[in-house]
């Protein structure tokens, strides 16, 4: 995988366009960006994978957008890493790269490449507490200015899940002329009220992390274990109460004692109790990401995703979505998701222009399901958008 | 209320037990108690108070047990603090201090006047550090030693909520003799896996505040920091998904920005924005937790909830339950609860000798309905315990 924070080359943006089998990391300059809360970063990097070839009308543009702690790897392509949604893209895949050509761009704030704050500022040192208050409409902008770099004009379809529905939702929005289809994956039209309070406790894990030093860590120590609680919090709501209880129930991880030793210890520490399977799988979940995602970036881009609603400064929810010009809309919710609820996706459809049905992704898992169940996002894509 | 951690004065037990209004703190001591994770608590206070008069027979008393940060103070009485339950203890309350000796007490491990973390140890110090593991049953056999000095035989009932449930199953499976009727409200037979996950998350907020010190702060400030993320998150999962929606929406704290200014600030605390008004509302929660609880007992009573499970070291759930002696058991659900969800109410019901059928506490607040309903839960305590 690409390293958190590391430079990223500009590359020519049009001949990186041309004939490529993906899994290589690139990225533009876009230069200043002014931004939705007031101020603005002088100098954006968008980073972006791309696979396949882009014709000669630009007509065969798909942009697929990730969640929040995901990257631009979609999809394998030329390297060795299996991408996030491996499978649905490639030569003869669902969404076909001897025919489409295939864009995936780091989220504003992001630690894959996108300008974050782990990028380095004008006066040379990272941004750390610096870095700006940014929104998914702000990486919308952002993105736009990869497309025109890239000299994609219309997407044939802008795709994401959870975070990245957010985000192909308000590309379909803040530039309608622009996104012939949308598919908006286990994603709502605005941040809801838990989402929020689940994303609260989640930045407040991190920022009280002695570590965090207010976001200028990077000449110390990082607060994993704030990110780590955060990472634990998250992902309990990913997954859906049956799945754990049928996957770990009240098993022990071999070799503790959660009902700890009864001792009474003179040693700090406390009787500190040994684990429940399901603790080790969330510690082995917390591992994982504080070994490849910024804190910085987590806080940047969880606050980017409270911010998140469609219609703010346009009116109501039907008159913000009034606009929007695809000739298909695809709405999908995992039926067992407890994060973004089905119900929200039906909310987000009946305030689309025309008659748009939420399709269902059969999955007991919650909303991961729309991680897990590729086959099943792939059919519903392949349906909706790439049928021919 | 009561402070926590504050020393609570022995009282004679039997002649507390005479003529109360309640709203008093009262204590025994039970001295030792083996634990069932190892070791023992050299000398264990337990905190309790009580309302109307135990008859000559002593078959008139009934156990009320508190939830997770829950206290004695389930009613009023002669006090001037409203109860966690106002209204259903009292004269000519569902449970009428006219006609029963009510008593409720403080969880082993607590900071409401029973042996705790805070408590002085032998040598003159607090615990801390040094307090054991405890489990919901070590709390029953504490309270069963209480039951002894108060001179109670055999609980008319014994009742709880959330925790309580699973206290109040507790002593129908540990003493059969001695529980008559009990209900479980809002609790199940055993943590689940979810339960576990959100509880893990609580704990290491809590450990994780530098201020903790292993357990031993009592000489320093509090961990309040961690204290108050673990009530948040906890505090989430007790109210259901539409009634956050409802209540706040994605409404701004006023005052507050919460896409913050943008500006890039030079100093610490990064670009932080201002608050939706459902953190604001989680932040109070916090702050009024911290204020009333000490997190060592927030902590080891937790890590006994996830210890709950009634079947352990008793076979199969059915064989564990077998046993019980109940003339009338009450198992309800809130039907919105989704951190003990009515499935798990079913599961337990149905693994009840006879035929008990679970009763649904209809409410869309989510698990807090145990607490809100109070009227509800007086109706099917009536109909099921209290009917002449």
């Amino acid at each position: 995988m690409f390293t958190p924070g590391a430079p990223v080359p500009d590359s020519a943006p049009w001949s990186a366009a041309v004939g490529q089998g993906g899994g290589v990391l690139r990225s533009v300059n876009i230069g200043a960006l002014a931004l939705e809360a007031g101020g603005e970063l002088p100098s954006v990097t968008v980073a972006y994978e791309c696979w396949g070839t882009l014709n000669g009308d630009g007509s065969n543009a798909v942009l697929i957008q990730h969640a929040l702690t995901g990257s631009t790897h979609v999809s394998r392509g030329d390297s060795e890493e299996d991408g996030w949604w491996e499978g649905l893209v490639g030569p003869g895949e669902v969404i076909d790269t001897n025919r489409y050509f295939v864009v995936a761009a780091n989220m504003l704030g992001g630690c894959y490449g996108t300008t974050g704050p782990s990028s380095i500022a004008a006066d040379g040192a990272p941004y750390g507490s610096r870095f700006p208050f940014v929104t998914i409409r702000d990486s919308v902008h952002a993105e736009a200015r990869l497309a025109d770099a890239l000299r994609i004009g219309s997407w044939h379809a802008v795709i994401g899940g959870s975070m990245g529905g957010a985000r192909a939702l308000e590309w379909a929005v803040t530039f309608p002329e622009r996104v012939q289809r949308c598919a908006v994956v286990a994603a709502c039209a605005a941040s809801t009220a838990e989402q929020i309070a689940f994303a609260q406790a989640q930045v407040l894990a991190i920022r009280q992390d002695p570590n965090f030093a207010g976001g200028d860590y990077y000449d110390g120590a990082a607060p994993t274990l704030g990110l780590g609680l955060a990472r634990r919090i998250a992902h309990i709501t990913y997954r859906s109460e049956a799945e754990m209880g049928a996957r770990f129930g009240r098993a022990v991880q071999p070799g503790e004692d959660p009902l700890g030793d009864g001792r009474l210890r003179p040693s700090t520490g406390g009787s500190v109790a040994g684990r429940y399977r399901v603790e080790s799988y969330l510690d082995h979940q917390a591992h994982k990401l504080v070994t490849r995602f910024d804190a910085n970036s987590y806080v940047a881009i969880t606050e980017a995703l409270m911010s998140h609603d469609v219609a703010r400064g346009r009116g109501t929810l039907r008159e913000a979505l009034a606009p929007t010009g695809c000739v298909e809309f695809l709405v999908a919710a995992v039926n067992s998701d407890r994060l973004y609820f089905p119900a929200q996706s039906e909310e987000l459809a009946a305030a689309l222009p025309g008659d748009v049905k939420v399709r269902r992704i059969d999955s007991a898992i919650g909303h991961d399901g729309f991680l897990t169940e590729v086959a099943t996002v792939g059919e519903l894509l392949r349906e909706s958008f790439f049928a021919d």
